[in-house]
């Protein structure tokens, strides 16, 4: 079958299953999701073993650790994989809110009504965890998903996808509520971008290369982020034991992700005390420093710094550090290099902050705290499938109701338009 | 100078606005309304001349009646559009607005904060007074604009768009928050929906292959509806006045606008009865009737319908009617033509209203009542910039509130994560 066809036809199967989902109780969807965590705890060792021959494959073509290790479905990934199934089950359904509602002069009574988007496209790389998480939270939201994982772990996706299937044939729930591409080839990725009529939204997980060749293509809206370049700026109002343990958490707590902090920038009133006392710490953690010349000329160690090191993304325990002259100089300096994504300000200055907060154009910012909360279960969302940097639908991280759109919902007796 | 650098310049005016007008206070905003409608007021004579100018050039051109009439600017009108712009000023400013907000147990105070989108595109066809709307509403809600008006209405344009900057001018606003496009060929149009690193969302309003002309070549977000085929359903538990009533309403109240009833379902068990009935109003009304086989049956002077007129917006004094078997058919039937924007159900019984409301996937969904109510005024929104048949961002009448996203805003005092 050629991939077009291919994709048409899980696009079709998941439209009309998510006419039956829309409609779904609570009670049913939260069956299907408490059968999943039991299938999954009885078919651990299935799990693993499809998982292995995922693994043994990719290590012959020369893969990295890190690779890898994120590949793989250990013991206590599949716990965190249960236990994240029944978190979502436990989450009040979105579906059927009421956001907002009036009773108009003529008697209308109007209301908003939280409903599934209809069918999400999901693509991401090769983590099989990522699989039940996504299935999770898109059927709980009422939305056919789908998945579209690296082919990488397409043994371990399968198998999953096959006990998602027999959790949802439990509760009579259509089996095409939630579909595994087999076909991992880039091309399926291109297909579900332009399926326009089929798929309501593409979330797309992984590298900046990965989701700007998506965007490229998309006729589908798709809600994303492509980086992650975050800042904490030092004011010169700043606690500075505060500051260091700000800045040291938002490096180094886990600097693979994209809320750690990239870029430090400090108000230059500040720079001599503050640098001198943070570069130890840093160094301790061997966190290597790219400064600008007045960060040089402070941190004897710190590389010179290049004008791509500003709109950089290190992922790693790199760190490109600024001074600067003024609370508007760093809102400048976010403006231009910035991802809009989260962005700290540490001060004792109540207009400080509020004038950062108020002229910072990002998903998230943060006053006197880590860049490192930046994340839908911090948020208190119960879990997240994604972070958007996104003006449009969603802006920072998204959890269900984030997965869901509305109607609008109109009682007359009788009423006509004058 | 080319297209794109042209495009490009006001785009990147409109980015450098959109920052000064992000912080702006409601006050100068709303002062700078008023100042607008002052303008107008005084101006009017000056108004009358400009869009003459069009009139006269377009009418040799060899326009229709209806589309000279569009681009007329009269008295009313101008009135109309000063009573619009004090309007918009006295809402309420939707800009920091709180939607959600939560304390955590680690006492980080999470805020999720209403702020301005950014840079709007707006692209419109040749209605002058249509320019003072969408701008209010932009500058209102903290966004900057860029408005392409039709080529007909230029002069009229140019000379309003004079005033709003003169308006902006006297509250010492950035004179690029609202900026007309003087380019009126088909490629400055191109080139705004391809500017995603400077328009944040293009909003077009206008005929269907305008709009999907647009969304095939955007990179930017656009938020539309194709088309309003709106449906009414006449239960078999129907109150048959009311049924008459509404459908008479939904159709000739005002036949050419999106939210006008085009296809009228009727339930087998009632058809006999409604349709004599209704006919003959219809008929009064000069209503051409298209219908399937059951319908031509009971209305005889009915014109047989085409597969094709199930899915038409004729937006016209032409009404296609079908009688379906059952509810679900109708659902079917809607899910199948429909488009997703303003659809019916008259029924006097619960379980029926409340599965149709449940299972009809569009923006409004009517419980007996005309689909003529389906407009940002009449939902109370007090403006409406148009109207959205997508599922993200906003669906159904776009007010102010839909003219703004949030950023996450977390105050902590040195929380890190561990």
């Amino acid at each position: 079958m050629d991939v077009k066809a291919y994709v048409e036809k899980l696009g079709l199967q998941a439209k009309q299953a998510s006419r039956q989902l829309a409609a779904l109780s609570t009670a049913r969807k939260d069956a299907a999701l408490e059968r999943l965590a039991k299938l999954i705890r009885e078919k651990e060792e299935f799990l693993v073993a499809e998982n292995r021959k995922d693994l043994e494959r990719t290590a012959e073509q020369g893969a990295s650790a890190a690779f890898l290790d994120r590949l793989t479905l250990t013991k206590a990934r599949i716990n965190g994989m249960i236990e994240g199934v029944l978190q979502v089950a436990a989450l009040p359904d979105p579906v059927g809110q009421v956001i907002s509602g009036t009773t108009r002069p003529n008697g209308l009574r109007i209301q908003q009504v939280r409903v599934p988007i209809g069918v999400i496209g999901f693509i991401y790389e090769s983590r099989p965890n990522v699989t039940v998480d996504a299935a999770s939270l898109c059927l709980k939201a009422g939305n056919a998903v789908i998945l579209r994982g690296g082919k990488e772990a397409l043994n371990s996706n399968l198998a999953l996808a096959g006990l998602i299937a027999e959790a949802l044939a439990g509760e009579s729930i259509d089996r095409f509520a939630v579909q595994m591409v087999e076909i991992t080839d880039r091309e399926t990725v291109k297909e579900m971008a332009q399926s326009d009529q089929l798929i309501d939204v593409i979330i797309p997980r992984g590298g900046e290369g990965l989701i700007r060749s998506i965007v490229e293509n998309a006729t589908v809206p798709v809600i994303k982020h492509y980086k992650g370049v975050c800042h904490v700026f030092v004011d010169e109002d700043a606690d500075l034991d505060m500051a260091q343990q700000v800045c040291v958490n938002s490096k180094v707590q886990r600097p693979s992700v994209c809320n750690a902090m990239e870029t430090m920038l400090v108000h230059e009133k500040v720079a001599e005390t503050f640098l001198s006392k943070v570069a130890s710490e840093l160094d301790k953690e061997n966190v290597e420093i790219r400064g600008d010349e007045r960060t040089c000329a402070i941190i004897g160690n710190a590389k010179p710094a290049s004008e791509n090191d500003w709109s950089t993304e290190y992922l790693d325990l790199v760190l490109s550090v600024r001074v600067v002259d003024s609370l508007q100089d760093a809102i400048d300096h976010i403006a231009q290099y910035g991802s809009g994504h989260s962005d700290a300000i540490i001060t004792r200055n109540i207009q400080h902050a509020d004038e950062f907060v108020r002229n910072v154009d990002s998903s998230t910012v943060f006053v006197n705290t880590s860049t490192r909360f930046s994340d839908g279960f911090q948020f208190g969302m119960g879990a997240e499938i994604g972070i958007s940097t996104d003006k449009l639908h969603a802006r920072g991280p998204m959890g269900l109701s984030e997965l869901t759109t509305y109607k609008w919902v109109v009682h007359g007796n009788g009423q006509l338009r004058r």
